[in-house]
């Protein structure tokens, strides 16, 4: 076992991972495979939902006697406290894994220590940085405190979110609709204003295959929701939230257990956001048409000179079918 | 030889083409490599500016002897005609060649039906289609009769050219700057609003190492200049049309021998290239900065509502430093 070997076992845990995400909040979506001390693949698991057990547990329980010796490989570093479920750090000193490789640090005082409870019971413990997309909100969650926001909008490449005449249907391509419906079932909480609602009366529900589960709608601003509108329809709960602080909206969404939120617009609400500084990652689907005219993705975000802009940070750029889609995150330092 | 050989020969003559790019307007930037039987490089060559010897002339000369019984690549089908030089087709037929490869059939009627008369003459001929950059603009204008129109813009991922206070710079990044300083160097003519004069006085030359020429600045719009702006600095020629209409400019540009003009803003003068649909590549440089207010890339675009949009396909995306460069041109059938 060596580094490399490490790091492929720690893809398959972050695969793992990757089919918890959207399921566990406010709990870290977790992945681990258990290795035997020949390096053999022994055990995957990840966590179940809130009450269930953790990544370790499952990977451990498929196992067996194979993990004694082994080594057990997790993209967070494994609990050392009791919830709702027994510290991992225990299981995996009974089960004698020799070894434990883990990508993230718990920045939860509650669960951290993990590493330390594990070599004071003689594990060797190696901590192998790994990106863990699975983990952003939570980690995000667990350092500040609040509900990790991603910013999404679909705009023309001359950044218009509708034409002079308001129709929107459809900006972006098919293939971005499906993968914004897929990126829905990830998240706990979709964020839109009352204007969104009553202009254009989206669900705001994750449709598409292998739906099981749909995020809170949550509705912000002052004013009633038209009687009728599809947030109302019972096909996922909504909250309305009668303020247009951002603060105020994340508080209460963290205090219901959501991590991971997605703002979904207008461009009053996304700018309410921006100037709070509560935009952590910009998610732009850019469709290649033209419109010069109609609303902006963003309004009011309180800047009104360009040194004074939001500075970010490309992370990755792709194409989805005909649209380009960009995500970024602020420049460090702010 | 076969095909994969003159492929890669082809590449040669397409990297030699790029260094005539912006030197040979209204002639097109062409690249020529003789091969001899063997199928070793004997020589290279390029269009010279306007009066001087095309690319065939040139790999010809170097090649000498070595060209009998040999190929000639070429990225454009050789002309069959008297101009200010004698055709190429001849001194191809008199250098002996046994076979020529071109990437692109001359849509020029004085000039096309080279591959016949080389074919007449019992020289081989193939055509092996390949995409050249450098003949973008060229081949536009000798199927169009139009200069072809590159609008370019540099724009916060929220789609604003400017802050509200009404400062740009610099929303795109030294790296994008100096791109665009490189373009200027391979195109004909520069277009401003007369909008954009008065708001940024921009000097419009090509700047940085190797700049050899500098475009032909053009000002476009009825007003008066300002005493004073760059424009008139005499750094380079500069012509001042007192129209609103993208043709009549074209036609302007075109009479001048123009073939590869720039649109750099303002949002006015886009939406008037927009409209009228003249507009041949969209070239966006998006920066990673959110401003939330201040004037937009495109105005006016003759557009009101979403089904109408000028639709666009991406060619190409890239990263220039920080920024996303995108690269797109009319979706076929407009």
């Amino acid at each position: 076992m060596n580094d490399l070997a490490w790091s492929g076992a720690m893809a398959l845990a972050v695969e793992a991972g990757t089919r918890a995400h959207g399921t566990t909040s406010p709990n870290p979506p977790v992945g681990a495979v258990v290795l035997d001390p020949s390096g053999a693949l022994v055990g995957t698991g990840y966590t179940q939902p809130p009450g269930g057990a953790h990544a370790e547990i499952g990977a451990l329980a498929e196992a067996g006697d194979r993990a004694r010796g082994g080594t057990a490989v997790v993209t967070l570093e494994p609990c050392a406290h009791h919830g709702r479920t027994p510290p991992c750090t225990s299981a995996l000193v009974d089960a004698g894994v020799a070894r434990v490789v883990f990508a993230n640090a718990d920045p939860n005082p509650k669960a951290a220590g993990g590493a330390d409870v594990l070599r004071a019971a003689g594990v060797e413990v190696v901590h192998l940085p790994t990106h863990v997309e699975a983990l952003r909100a939570w980690l995000h969650f667990a350092r500040t405190g609040r509900p990790h926001v991603t910013w999404k909008y679909a705009a023309t490449l001359d950044g218009r979110v509708a034409a002079a005449d308001g129709t929107s249907r459809w900006i972006s391509s098919p293939e971005s609709r499906a993968e914004v419906h897929a990126l829905r079932t990830t998240i706990d909480a979709i964020v839109v204003g009352t204007g969104t609602v009553r202009a254009d009366d989206p669900r705001l529900t994750a449709r598409g295959t292998d739906v099981t589960r749909q995020p809170l709608r949550v509705v912000v601003g002052t004013s009633d929701l038209p009687p009728g509108a599809h947030v109302l329809d019972g096909e996922a709960e909504t909250l309305h939230v009668r303020t247009h602080d951002p603060d105020a909206v994340l508080a209460e969404l963290g205090a219901r257990g959501a991590v991971d939120v997605l703002v979904e617009g207008g461009p009053t609400l996304a700018g309410a956001f921006a100037r709070a500084g509560r935009i952590d990652r910009v998610l732009a689907y850019l469709a290649p048409k033209l419109l010069g005219d109609g609303p902006t993705a963003l309004r009011d975000a309180g800047v009104s000179t360009i040194t004074d802009a939001v500075g970010l940070v490309v992370e990755q750029v792709s194409m989805c079918g005909p649209d380009v889609r960009i995500s970024a995150v602020p420049a460090s330092g702010r």
